[in-house]
């Protein structure tokens, strides 16, 4: 698959991870990994798949806009970056938001999310 | 200097040359830079400045919102996205935007953009 094949992919199902079983998304990281959400700084597999499940969002939608990918070096990672739009469950407007990928790949062939930002754009 | 404060010295510098001497940008990009901008991918400093020169903005001032900042990896290389909010000259509202780079260091101990991606945040 070619390196927007990839971030296609990456994209379509972290969001509908995050929109349905938000638990899962820590396998997408590892020990390495930084996540920084909205300003707060969270580092590593764990921790990340706790600030992400203690989301208060009972009930959330993504919807994409845009996703724009990169090489991010000699490393075979990739940068993925996406705008959209966020619906809370019950709610009738949605929040934009942009947010940062780093992809690397593995040994096993796939890719982990070794970078992570997340910001809501307040429109 | 410390990665929070090479990342908000950068922005602050690429975004007053922006606002004022444009051309003078593709000094911080290399011959493998990388620059999407609202999803149009050009490749190398020269095109990239010719690009960003290019841009029908008479006029336009950027105002920085966030600034988050992440290591990239073992190479030394820092991941800057920022948010915030375009005016174009004799224009009352303004555009918000977001934007990545991916800064890496040089032998001289400075720092050059590798990857760029700008989008702008319709709302």
């Amino acid at each position: 698959m070619d390196q927007d094949g990839v971030a296609k992919a990456f994209v379509d199902h972290y969001y509908q991870t995050f929109d349905s079983n938000r638990a899962a998304l820590g396998r997408l990281y590892q020990d390495g990994s930084m996540l920084t959400f909205e300003g707060a700084k969270i580092q590593g597999a764990a921790a990340i798949a706790a600030e992400l499940t203690s989301l208060p969002l009972q009930q959330c939608a993504h919807a994409i806009s845009t996703i724009d990918c990169q090489p991010s070096g000699p490393t075979g990672g990739i940068l993925v970056f996406v705008s959209g739009s966020l619906q809370l469950g019950g709610e009738q407007h949605s929040l934009k938001f942009s947010q940062m990928f780093h992809l690397m790949p593995t040994p096993q062939g796939s890719f982990y999310v070794l970078n992570d930002i997340f910001r809501l754009n307040y429109a």
